[in-house]
């Protein structure tokens, strides 16, 4: 934390493929007045990502996330790209975020690397792939690296970065340091493993509450209100470890952790164990869905950023006044 | 939402059990002036108990989620139990919250049925244990249900309501009206199920965080960091079906659903199995979290409750802004 900042030197954007997540990547570039060039197989979604960029830009200055002249100046930069080549061409930072499959982001890779330039980053958002699979293809794998943000990026802090086998460091450093420019908090895991950190531990939470919903112990609503009050909050306070190191009394952490692991033993063995849900099973839990949160879509999604950004300024002054969040031994 | 508002005449407390969680129930009955008893088999337990329900409280007031003079109030009224029936007599809401030991509990609930007024509720605080069970050697289970709190219990809003099989549903409104008046958010689930509902979803994470972190993919302090920052968060703003449910492009949540479950079975299969943990993988788990977090307990304590406070208030303010949490549909 008390390392000298220093300037990564990146502020020239490239975004590949324009879906939720390329949007999002690039409103969160162009809120801190970087140049930005978005570019999609589909012409129509490079258009209609222009003007959705432009609203989440916007939604970001009303939320108090942003700076107005700073997000004008990006919005400013903005570019729709029209081929790889212009679209890479100058960048220092391409940000590859199309569909996930295997062969399609190999293929892209491997053309992306073809028009970048030597010195410039090449990061997958991929939310589990291996950066070894994909990158296969390139023959400069040390500059790949995964950056996997969460839904949405121009929010959420957290960036995963996972280096593939062949990644440098230096592309992990210099990755790291633009992402804390951009304001993100990036956690860098050791090695590849599918779906990173965050998907196995959301795929864990997701089999669990299908599971749940599937077997009527709860419905749809109350056990996403169950998440969302109760354990998130904790965590967002303090991580899982944390939290039963701060729930340990007086035997100490020792003792608690027994105990807890006894606890946890009695359930293990009875959580949703299955790989896989039948057809039907996903048409049933998505209409269930549909049922409990109906078609206001815009209106939820407002709602869910308001929180967001509130939860966001209320962690910020909460770390100005006591230190770093998690791990919390307050500095 | 807009039902009538009742008062469910609950106001008088014992809380028979003085660990973490019964010196959370009773800072939080104390705080809104409720007359509390509280009192363990081990006298000095119920003495310390004492002491740090006080700091509980006054520290709920610097949080700003409690009122000076309801407080003092409720801590001129607090007192320590005697006997069980010194305790329980006068109550009409008795809350066990002794060690998760089934014997145990069905004792202590039997001897409290014996003490206890005919029209108190009493209620579990178990993390997992069914109330059928808990309740077996009680004459009437009509009004026993758990009500399990997160810890800590004066700061997380969650409860969840459990009734057992043979559980009034007169009993489970009045416990969850009760529960509303002192600041919680009730969610009751259909039927019993190992863990209840929070334990077996903290259960599944724990056990991929363990397994990420014995195999060396990330340290403890990093996972704790990506948990709280990343899926956190999110969860905290909407829960998992209401996440994937704005996750949805224009193909709508069907199209997208099905491929989340695809990318899930990727992963599913992979995820930690285990359902246990030998000594010596506890004993390296522990060494672990006391390496990352030291033993500078009370203050990472007071910035883990700083924390949640803040947040709590700032979910509190964009709901009052634009309606109930998630759920989310605003009004």
């Amino acid at each position: 934390m008390s390392a000298p900042v220093r300037s990564s030197g990146v502020t020239r954007v490239a975004v590949i493929g324009a879906g939720a997540i390329g949007r999002g990547w690039a409103a969160l570039a162009a809120v801190h007045g970087w140049p930005v060039t978005i570019l999609d197989s589909d012409a129509k979604a490079t258009d209609s990502a222009m003007l959705e960029i432009a609203n989440r830009v916007n939604a970001l200055v009303r939320l108090g996330r942003a700076d107005h002249t700073e997000a004008e100046a990006g919005l400013a930069r903005l570019k729709a790209g029209r081929s790889l080549l212009q679209a890479c061409g100058d960048a220092n930072w391409i940000i590859e975020c199309v569909t996930e499959d295997l062969a399609l982001k190999q293929r892209l890779l491997e053309n992306i690397e073809g028009v970048a330039r030597p010195d410039a980053i090449i990061s997958s958002s991929s939310s589990g792939l291996p950066m070894t699979e994909m990158g296969s293809h390139c023959r400069d794998q040390t500059r790949l690296v995964v950056t996997h943000p969460l839904n949405p990026p121009e929010l959420i802090p957290l960036i995963e970065v996972v280096p593939g086998k062949f990644t440098s460091a230096a592309t992990v450093e210099t990755v790291c340091v633009t992402l804390r420019e951009l304001g993100r908090i990036p956690i860098a895991l050791n090695r590849e493993v599918p779906g990173n950190v965050v998907g196995r531990i959301a795929a864990a939470v997701y089999r669990e509450c299908a599971d749940l919903v599937l077997t009527d112990v709860i419905d749809v609503d109350q056990i996403d209100r169950a998440v969302s009050l109760g354990p998130s909050l904790g965590w967002a306070a303090a991580g899982p470890h944390l939290t039963y190191h701060l729930g340990a009394g007086e035997g100490g952490l020792g003792v608690f952790m027994q105990h807890l692991m006894q606890t946890f033993e009695t359930w293990w063995g009875s959580l949703a164990k299955w790989d896989r849900l039948d057809p039907d099973q996903v048409k049933q839990l998505t209409a269930l869905v549909e049922k409990a949160y109906g078609n206001k879509l815009e209106l939820i999604r407002g709602a869910r950023d308001r929180r967001l950004a509130t939860i966001l300024k209320g962690l910020e002054s909460s770390r100005r006044a006591s230190g770093p969040q998690a791990p919390a031994p307050p500095a």
